[in-house]
């Protein structure tokens, strides 16, 4: 049985994956803060999980962590996870000892996307577009991730597709980021509110103007980043996650009508048939827990020896 | 010796490839127009390269050949080559016969990808963007080009930068290729001439205020090009070819300067050091005709069984 978890902000998500790739238990916790605690939230994770699903700790093959920072590759040190009060943690020290099985994390996008990439199918090339407090892309072909040079391939959010479109605050103007991300829309709408992307799409369905102009916004740069995606990499789907899906169809509508529109304008991109190839992630899906354990049991390496039982 | 050619809209140029990569012999001619002027250039340009080379006919081992319309992977069949005249030819069926060697085909940007990619050095990830009449890059990972689902990875000219930037022929507002291609900026500038490209760059040198703008949004077309090459895929470079690279210093000049104003705006473009890692090909490169000669010899498959000679 392999565990995956995705330690989020303020919430971890974990779930044990049986051989055939279905997900027989689910847990959630809240997440401690600063390197021990994040340790201790995954380490109570995988015990309550073991508990849930009757598997006995022995049972347990891999464990796979995604998480909000930097991961080189087949590594389980994680770096700059600012959100998590954590600079540097070695995970598969801090608990391979703990659990006796190979502990592998990644970055939680990338995660996501090979969860995305699961859930789609399985197979083919697909992009994971994650629609978050930021924006950003994993992109997965043959179920392997596809990193770039320096690990920042997918970074479409800091893409400008407007010159003079609103300031990002990576110091760009226009990004789509700054149209879509989920911080860059809370300070633009700038009410303090506990869920500001809600806020401002109750808003626009309300008639507020200004509401409206950000909603629109809020579609053309993620109209605009599936269409950098398919014309730049040509995959099969993208498929749509991360916190402002909760929204479900009230974020897809005005997605497919920004697609539909520049369809509508132009034969060429009408035959790229874009609106087909989105796909909307189910609310609450675990595809980054998901996608850690398969990542968890991607290789078998060097970490897979049995380590003792701490 | 593996012979390539370009097959261009008013010229082919065909390069001699030794065993170790390095071109030996090059000869250029007119092209003709429709199907059988077509496949009369190739023979002839084939056969006066081993004149010039001094091999014999029988000592070429490949013919490939870089065509601007669409060849599905592996065949040697292109469709749609609008520019010569040519709705559909099989090039395999028309020239393997005759000179008894394995013929394959390929549409010329991404036979030029793979030229770039081993001018490049011939390792990791390189983008090829193509600045000619249209805007359209290649991309090539280990050696082999990124085609995507349906065949339109690197249609990177498509993709609207600027909702309020200038109508682009394929209905949208603001695509790269509006910005940046040869032909949209031959018909924004509206004067007759044979080098619409070079008489905007020298009317712009000569401080006409119109040329000015449009060089600058032919650099903002390209530097976009390559922010969504990089930050999409992470490429290690992106080379930079076709008709427009002419003009050498003057068409990388302005580029480097529109990359080096987003680097100064954000520490996170920066970080990227797009200006390092764009390269023009030399003007005259036979970029083209290189990727040619390896995609004929590029997988034993049964084309490479003798034909007889015709």
């Amino acid at each position: 049985m392999r565990f995956g978890l995705d330690v989020g902000g303020t919430k971890t998500d974990a779930v044990a994956v049986a051989p055939d790739g279905m997900i027989v238990g689910r847990v959630r916790r809240t997440t401690g803060w600063g390197p021990d605690a994040v340790v201790a939230t995954i380490a109570d994770s995988v015990r309550e999980l073991a508990e849930v699903t009757g598997v006995r700790p022995d049972d347990v093959t891999s464990i796979g962590i995604g998480i909000p920072g930097q991961v080189a590759e087949g590594t389980a040190t994680v770096h700059h996870a600012v959100n998590l009060g954590v600079e540097r943690l070695d995970l598969s020290a801090a608990l391979g000892p703990v659990f006796g099985v190979p502990v592998r994390a990644e970055n939680d996008v990338k995660a996501a996307a090979v969860g995305g990439y699961a859930m789609h199918g399985g197979t083919g090339t697909v992009a994971y577009l994650n629609l978050g407090t930021g924006i950003a892309a994993g992109l997965v072909r043959d179920g392997r991730i596809w990193r770039g040079v320096h690990g920042t391939a997918g970074e479409v959010g800091h893409i400008s597709v407007d010159p003079h479109g609103p300031l990002c605050p990576c110091g760009q103007h226009g990004c789509i980021e700054a149209f879509s991300g989920g911080g860059s829309l809370a300070r633009r709408w700038g009410r303090s509110t506990a869920l500001p992307v809600r806020d401002v799409f109750d808003a626009a369905d309300a008639g507020d103007a200004e509401a409206i102009a950000l909603r629109a916004g809020f579609a053309y740069g993620v109209a605009s980043a599936i269409r950098v995606l398919v014309l730049t990499v040509d995959v099969d789907a993208v498929v749509l996650g991360g916190g402002i899906t909760a929204l479900a169809d009230r974020v897809l509508t005005p997605v497919v009508t920004e697609l539909e529109r520049s369809a509508a304008a132009s034969a060429f991109m009408r035959s790229l048939r874009l609106g087909d190839r989105v796909q909307l992630l189910p609310p609450g899906s675990p595809a980054a827990a998901l996608g850690a354990a398969l990542i968890g049991d991607a290789d078998p390496v060097e970490e897979r020896e049995p380590l003792a039982h701490g």
